[in-house]
């Protein structure tokens, strides 16, 4: 048999796994309570809805449910798209939408349309690792900035942008980010944009939480300051209404979007058509806002929930957290130690799964005193419980 | 506003939509009758089961269906993909499996795992648009092979690959090719797969019509003669089950595909849930294969009403065609002209859209005396039509 390694491109050669991936693996094991995934609640998802919406689409409409589709997304899912960018400011006269299967889609094929090989990419560290790793499969340079409790360094993207003044594109999560759960301020969004103007950057929002906000005041997104159409806007439902329908939306401008497309069409030609025209039918008989409100409340439970128990139960002292205005996730630093993989490891041991920072990072061989908490996914009472062991396991260590 | 042309990647510079595409556009028009697309029967979708198995689904396991799944796919599933693998013979003791967002997806990604810059391909001349565009989107070099009634031209293939020694890839649709209808002979596919291995090239072997014999006996896929694993192979449910459900996949060895699962993880992270247990469920109530039967019988009436149509409409000696033994298409050659475009618009004016040759050839710049056919989607009596129509302007212009 012949070794396929040898035939492989450089751009997968140094691809590894997510360790995410590989934890997962491991959770199989059902007692195991997981704050590691980016998973929204399902005690929400809209099913009994759904199940009737999805009966009737392939009752009355199969040929456009079953048959082939457009590339650019089903005509009346780009109006949904469009009119979710619009509540969230996100939406510019003469913008393009394209319906993307999920957002990552949309990341990972506007990368593909913008990165040449060698290519310097500024993104925030640490960062989602599903955008890092699309990146890095176009063999670009990324340069990280340092997240703050407010967004991004601006000191630290000056000097980056001095030391990479050819830089192409700055990737940000401006609102509840991944994993940080910090928002970026107006001051530095506005600061942002000027820096991408100085630098000749284009900019890529990802927004996916964005709806979630559970505390203070909502913040124009990047792409409502922008007025030199730097920002490529990526929208997505995962977290308004079900991630295992994988449907996303890119917004932007239309030369761009063109070359998207056609990325797109050779890619999986277009997204499924059923679950477009069940979110169509989803947002036309239902109020997603009412959802999404029901979801933001039951974030704002589970996030006080885990802060608390995190109050009762880590060491004093000991561990510093982020406390996010909204989204799914919060980060914990653990500034006596410089490497947290033992935390994960006994975690794992007491079954209760976490995601080390070294998997956000840009150098991810680099040991990091940082980890994630999702408070989305697990129950109060398991959030409560998984605290609680972490705690312990936390105390031993520290 | 910034131009963005400027920060376009290199490998979309070149990109131009597909002229389909823009035919697809124009074809809004509802009196048009398309030959042009590569639709399967809507007419038969099985859509009363598909619709109380969507309902029953989302009632049953909406947490399954609605939250995020494995890249990998649904493990249910994979097991359906195996069993059709199986079915074709395609599917070796130790091979993985990959669930994809359509089998194009499993193509792009494969050729993402595989393609440096420069590298030259192996490809079937003319062969599928949306393959080879992938194929672009990697800036390899596409060595073109000529196609014969029994598929590729071997010592074409020869010649081809003494002056590229260093070949990296063959890609193939042995069985119905597209756009040709045409299939690679049991001597063909065996001198193939010799030749892969003297000039140690990997196979990609893409088989989305292989289920759709209507005439002839079976042969046996490049992938079940392969005894050094050289074969990539791609399948799909588009065309015997839905192709808006976008369901398909890849079959290889594990460690290549280890590194197609995480450009996945990085693409659309998994296909979407629903249509995944749909697929289960109906392959597990249902006999696909009786399905399958009922769409064979289909194609082959439709196909042989189109090559009636042609005998009685087309002029008499000026038009060359296959006459295929399965799958959706057939190809037209006419040979007393240089560029058929003037053909396909006249025959737009009069309503019948056909897709020129140039479309699928490698240098798409040079103009093509051949087209493409389907006789798949339009009805019988819409057939017959078309053939009338198309049969006026050729005997015009010829």
């Amino acid at each position: 048999m012949i070794n396929y390694e040898e035939y492989f491109a450089d751009r997968v050669k140094p691809m590894k796994g997510s360790a995410i991936r590989e934890m997962f693996k491991r959770m199989a094991d059902p007692e195991i309570i997981s704050l590691a995934g980016g998973n929204p609640a399902s005690e929400l998802f809209p099913a009994d809805e759904l199940s009737k919406i999805a009966g009737k689409i392939l009752m009355t409409s199969p040929t456009v449910a079953l048959q082939y589709g457009t590339t650019d997304g089903y005509p009346k899912m780009k109006d949904c798209a469009i009119a979710r960018a619009k509540e969230a400011g996100a939406y510019n006269e003469g913008d393009g939408v394209l319906i993307m299967t999920g957002a990552n889609q949309g990341i990972d094929l506007t990368a593909k349309a913008i990165i040449n090989k060698g290519d310097k990419i500024i993104v925030e560290s640490p960062s989602f690792i599903g955008s890092l790793n699309a990146f890095r499969t176009y063999e670009c340079e990324l340069v990280g900035v340092d997240v703050e409790a407010d967004g991004m360094d601006i000191s630290k993207l000056e000097e980056a942008l001095k030391a990479n003044p050819d830089a192409k594109l700055l990737y940000t999560i401006p609102t509840f980010q991944n994993p940080t759960g910090t928002t970026m301020s107006l001051k530095k969004r506005k600061k942002v944009l000027e820096l991408a103007s100085e630098y000749d950057l284009l900019i890529m929002e990802d927004n996916p939480y964005g709806d979630l906000r559970f505390a203070g005041a909502d913040l124009p997104t990047l792409k409502s300051l922008d007025t030199e159409g730097r920002v490529v806007y990526c929208g997505s439902f995962s977290k308004i209404l079900s991630p295992g329908m994988r449907l996303g939306y890119v917004i932007g401008p239309p030369k761009l979007l063109e070359k998207v497309e056609m990325l797109k069409q050779v890619n999986d030609v277009h997204t499924p058509m059923l679950t477009q025209m069940m979110c169509v039918q989803f947002m036309k008989k239902y109020d997603i806002n009412k959802y999404i409100a029901k979801n933001r409340k039951l974030y704002k439970e589970k996030c006080d929930t885990m802060i608390s128990a995190m109050e009762e139960y880590f060491p004093k002292g000991k561990v510093e957290w982020t406390v996010p205005e909204g989204g799914i996730f919060l980060w914990c630093t653990c500034p006596t130690i410089t490497d947290v993989s033992v935390v994960v490891n006994k975690a794992l041991e007491k079954k209760v799964a976490i995601v080390p920072g070294s998997n956000f990072a840009i150098d991810q061989s680099l040991p990091s005193n940082k980890f994630r908490l999702n408070f989305s996914s697990a129950s109060k009472s398991d959030i409560t419980e998984a605290i609680k062991r972490l705690g312990e396991v936390l105390t031993e260590i520290l």
